[in-house]
Order: structure tokens, then C-alpha cells, then sequence
């Protein structure tokens, strides 16, 4: 099943796609939602970040090339453990909504092609073993990044947090089979990679049985799990499209800082 | 003007202090809040952190002394600029709630006492000069951390971000005169410091300005502004408080997981 959440009229709602339509209810989709018994054409609607997490937890460096590429150049460690990452909310965007690009960002503007695991359910003390019960589903998230800022500042406040430069969605799809996804990810139409989606450093209920430990996992908290390979340097004009097999595509056009 | 956020028969409202009274209103203080026509006692409602923000940013080192201890540690590099980092929302918790060190936590679990900014504008672009015309009001935290799990860990989620070790209140203080308020910290009744609280390595209008270049601050949004000094271990039992002149005290108990 794949649900969104959309503005229309001025209105922001969670709604169940049905084909070409989308049914729209009130709550959230994980909370027992209720049909408003409103019905719109998907293409009627402006679609939003599926969801505004409580708190937006990102894995980082969680797959091999990716990994392998930044440690070469002396900018990452191998991780021992999944230490878990954050981003930030003022950052979110959605589907087709433009990335813009400050004025004194340098060259180095990256797409990372990312699945987010979307929780449903209050969690803490989970095992590898019954992990997923927490997981309501999976969307696609852009973990954009300015590589001589996450170079140069203490934080990754602007190389990653500055507006718009977290775009997610289309939707959330509560049935991929994670085994079988595959990512590719485009630059204006032209493949730059292919990867198994799943072939992580620390898997998804590796992260989440070790995250909580510690932490309470909350309905609508994310999981952004890493990216694999090198971004091409992107600029104003180019549009960016990451694609999972079995779950959809998050386009985004990037512009220039006005 | 002092507002809390606080919990009553299962109901969450914010409400404006008048003496020991609660008036309870819908909607946020920063955001024409309406009387809801309800009065208590503030002694019968149960506080909760004054604001869930949307984004929970933390200026980390940003006072001499406890720079200069983690620096000789080799631990920190003295920041030429103000570079913001983030917190977690899942380890809130309100004035009296207790902190609980997990299990395997070694012996320095540390306080941070910190003034806290509450945002209640949407901005970005702001000037130092302006900067300020953002803030809604001032509450207290404590950025608890544990030192072994910060120097190990690739990032601060534990450390740091453990449940119930983010303690927020007592309530927002619209009125605070920064540049007069002293910050006072009590581990079971001593005082272990008092430090001028606006003496900061990057003070608040220096930091709004700086991010809003990048980032939207959003009403709710809360800026923890950095310590001085440098804690005792703390153990279970222990009772520490954050005192702001001006402001008032947050309170909490530290306790061991079951």
C-alpha cells in the first residue's frame, strides 16, 4: 500500500493511493487513520514529505564504494558500529520541489540516493530478530551535501541541513521487498548507478535493534540509510531522479539561490 | 511573561503563569493562543519540556573554560565560527523528570547547564542587528553527556541523545534581561559553578544571523546555546539544577535503568 501526504486547497492531509487516486484521511497512516471522504487525482495535488519525523535519524556512511571513496581521500573513518546520524526537519522537501543552491556553495554539490525506513510503532529494546515490527515502511530520501562545507565546518549544519536539501518522498510504501530493490539513480535522465538496495554496511534492524538500545523509536521518526557510490558535481538546471524498484521515484530540479 | 507546557487529566496545553496559577489556552504562546477557560493550580499539573521543537539545534562548545578543558583533552578544536549541531527530540524530558543512566554507561555522565532560545518567528536572512526579532523567550537545559560513549562513538547518539537526557524547562521566560543573568549549577544543594550566562564565544545574535543565512528557523524551533566549566561524574541519586537569574530552575534526579 503507498500513502502520501499532500496539500490541496490549502489543506494538508495523509491519503491512500488507489491507482490514480487518493483517498484522503484524516490522522496519520500508522494512527488508525479515517477516510475524510475525500477523493482527488493524485495528479490534482501538491505532494509533500510523506511525513515530518519527530526526530530524522541519517546511517551516513553505510555502503562499501561510498565508503571506500571518502576514506581514500582521508575524510571518513571505516565504521566499527552503526553509530547513528541526524538531520534536520527545516531542511525537508518534497517531490518535484526545487533543491536551491546558495550563492557561495562550492562545486562539489552532491546527490546521495537514499532508502528511509519510516517507523509505525513506539519502540525501545528491540533484537536484530523482531526489529522490523517497528518499521511501517520505506520511502526515498536525497541526502543533498556541499563536500567543502562537511570538509570545513565543526557540524553538518549547511553541507547538508541548508534549506531544501533533503528531499523525500514520493510516497511511503508499506510492502517493498527490500531483498529484491534496487537503486538507481539519474542525473538529467542519465543513469549514474545501479546498486542492491539492501547491501548495507549495518543493515536496517541492525541499526534499529543497536539504536534502541537507548533510544525510543517514535511513530513518523526516519531512518535515512546511506548511499552508495560518488555523486557527479551538480549545478542549476539538473535534475535529479532516485529510483527503488518497487517502491517509485523522488525527482527534484535544482535551481540557483535567486 | 513565563509560559509552561503541562500535562492535566490526560489533556496537553500550554499556559501563561499569573503567580501560582495556570491559565490554560489552545494553540502555542507564539501563536495568538486562546484561553481555554480552564484554571489550576501550577502545583496540581505536571510540566512538561515548554516546546516539542521542529528542530532541535545545540551550539556545543561556545565558553571558554569548558573549551579549554576538552581542548588540552585533545577532544575539541577551538571553532572559528559558529557552526550549529543538533539534538534529539526522543530525549526530552520536563523540569523534575528523572534522568535514568543506562546500564552500561561508564563513570562520566556529566551535566551541561544551558540557556536555551525559543524561536517564535519564522526567519531566515537575519543580521546580528536584527536577530533577536525571532526570539519568543528563554528556558534552561541540561545537555547531559556521557564522555567515554562521545570520544568512541562516530557520532553523539548516545552520548548524548540516550532517552530522558535532554531536561528542558521549567517554562519559556519572555522577559529575560541576558546580559544580568548569571547561571548557577547545584549538584545536591553545593553550587559547583556560577559563570555570566551572555558570556558566550558566539552569542545569540551571532548565531541566528549565521544559520538564518542557510536554514529557516520555525516557530518552536529551540537553539541550545553552549556551557561552561566542567561536571563532576554524576551518579544515581544525584539532584542536579540549572539555575538562570532571571528565569528560574530546572530540576532533575538522576537514576539507574531497572
Amino acid at each position: 500500500m503507498r500513502w502520501i501526504r499532500f496539500e490541496h486547497q490549502g489543506a494538508t492531509h495523509y491519503g491512500r493511493l488507489e491507482g490514480e487516486d487518493v483517498i484522503a484521511v484524516n490522522g496519520a497512516p500508522w494512527d488508525a487513520p479515517q477516510p475524510t471522504g475525500q477523493r482527488h487525482k493524485l495528479s490534482a495535488v501538491r505532494l509533500l514529505p510523506p511525513v515530518v519525523p519527530p526526530t530524522f535519524y541519517a546511517a551516513g556512511l553505510n555502503y562499501t564504494q561510498h565508503l571506500k571513496h571518502y576514506a581514500n581521500l582521508g575524510g571518513a573513518n571505516v565504521p566499527s558500529k552503526p553509530d547513528i546520524g541526524y538531520r534536520a526537519v527545516n531542511a525537508l522537501i518534497g517531490h518535484e520541489d526545487p533543491i536551491v543552491i546558495p550563492r557561495d556553495a562550492g562545486p562539489k554539490v552532491h546527490y546521495e540516493g537514499e532508502l528511509v525506513v519510516v517507523i509505525g510503532k513506539k519502540a525501545k529494546h528491540l533484537t536484530p530478530q523482531n526489529a522490523l515490527s517497528c518499521v511501517f515502511g520505506y520511502t526515498i530520501g536525497n541526502d543533498m551535501s556541499e563536500r567543502d562545507w562537511q570538509k570545513a565546518d565543526r557540524t553538518m549544519w549547511r553541507s547538508k541541513n541548508t534549506d531544501t536539501w533533503k528531499p523525500m518522498g514520493p510516497w511511503i510504501e508499506t510492502d517493498l521487498d527490500l531483498a529484491a530493490a534496487q537503486t538507481r539513480v539519474r542525473v538529467n535522465g542519465k543513469q549514474i548507478i545501479e546498486f542492491p538496495t539492501g547491501e548495507m554496511l549495518f543493515d536496517v534492524p541492525t541499526y534499529i535493534s543497536a539504536m534502541s538500545r537507548y533510544l525510543t523509536l517514535w511513530p513518523g521518526d526516519v531512518i535515512w540509510m546511506g548511499t552508495e557510490g560518488v555523486s557527479p558535481d551538480l549545478k542549476a538546471g539538473d535534475v535529479v531522479e532516485i529510483e527503488i524498484t518497487g517502491l517509485g521515484t523522488l525527482r527534484n530540479p535544482l535551481r540557483a539561490e535567486a
